[in-house]
């Protein structure tokens, strides 16, 4: 009996490296106990699903906010206050984001009226050195967290432009772990920080501007 | 100005620990060095929050089934297939859960026919020694999880019974960590695992026998 629909994608590794593998648990010690995944424990506390094919952009500013413990200031189901990718409508109707997916100047606008605070970069603004120096920051403290902009395909990965937060550093290895939001595809897994900037300079056609 | 509803509760603590404090994370690498939070790295990657404030149980299950990689044969959304807790309703009728919550036997039944495998274990047929051993075993594998019926009150929590997975166990201070489903309340946590046998170890209403 042929079952309808995709049961996730094999994940193309090189270059990735799957989180809870044998090889990304031991580089996940290897980052714990150098200090580079201090952000992780309260990120991944609050990991979830997109909950659409193109909310990638919305559940990881959701992530991030319930992360911060940002209080939205409406509920979201009972009487519970919580952020949810489904709730984040102040930028641009929720209707054409879940057509048209969301671009980064949005993504930043939304983290905005969300109540969050943004230093956005650009890679046609700065460069993978700079890039690094913020992950390093930011996974080495609980009080900022590194959202990306990338194209799938730089990785071997279906699909084009996506968005997922960051949620560790490993600095012997120069390798990011990027909690992938579309979870039903692939899982959690670590990608090489040069490929991820390769893959954050790209060109987003939808704004026909550098996608990172 | 007033905000309606909620957000979220202050976690009491004696009893628990939260897993993203210092203390959480030193406990959390403490079990890593020891080979006891194995479980939790695919756990982790499909920790999910409950969609419906009766959905405990489901979201639970669901978090499992996906960790087992199992498929569920039918699609979620788009061309994916994917457990999350909405889908689960061939036990007892998703309205019925919805209004009333599900009981332990349901939940082994619910896991059963999607796929997995349970051995259920309650406190009126085993001893906490028993119980201590499962989460040892399960803990240090990756091929089974141990979800808990349980009460609330016994962790000075608001609410009563509540299901949730555990991802891993401490052995020096005898703890387990609680991956709440019910992230909108509490963030994980850990808890004496003698208090978690003691809060399983109460009568569920609905059924009249021993919760866990």
């Amino acid at each position: 009996m042929a079952t309808a629909g995709l049961y996730r994608r094999a994940l193309p590794s090189p270059p990735a490296i799957e989180f809870a593998s044998s090889q990304g648990k031991q580089l996940f010690k290897e980052a714990l106990a150098a200090g580079t995944v201090e952000g992780f424990f309260k990120l991944i506390s609050y990991y979830q699903t997109q909950s659409e094919p193109a909310y990638c952009g919305l559940a990881t500013i959701s992530m991030v906010l319930n992360a911060l413990a940002i209080d939205p200031g409406r509920t979201w189901k009972g009487p519970w206050r919580w952020f949810d990718d489904s709730m984040l409508d102040c930028c641009e109707p929720l209707e054409k984001i879940k057509a048209d997916g969301v671009t980064f100047k949005k993504v930043a606008c939304l983290v905005v009226c969300n109540g969050g605070k943004v230093d956005a970069f650009r890679t046609d603004e700065c460069i993978v050195d700079d890039f690094r120096k913020h992950v390093i920051s930011c996974t080495s403290s609980e009080d900022c967290h590194v959202v990306v902009s990338y194209h799938r395909g730089v990785f071997k990965q279906t699909g084009t432009g996506h968005f997922s937060p960051i949620g560790g550093y490993h600095a012997g290895m120069d390798m990011v772990l990027i909690l992938d939001v579309a979870r039903f595809k692939y899982p959690p897994h670590w990608i090489p920080l040069p490929l991820l900037w390769e893959a954050m300079n790209t060109i987003d056609e939808a704004t026909g501007r550098y996608r990172g």
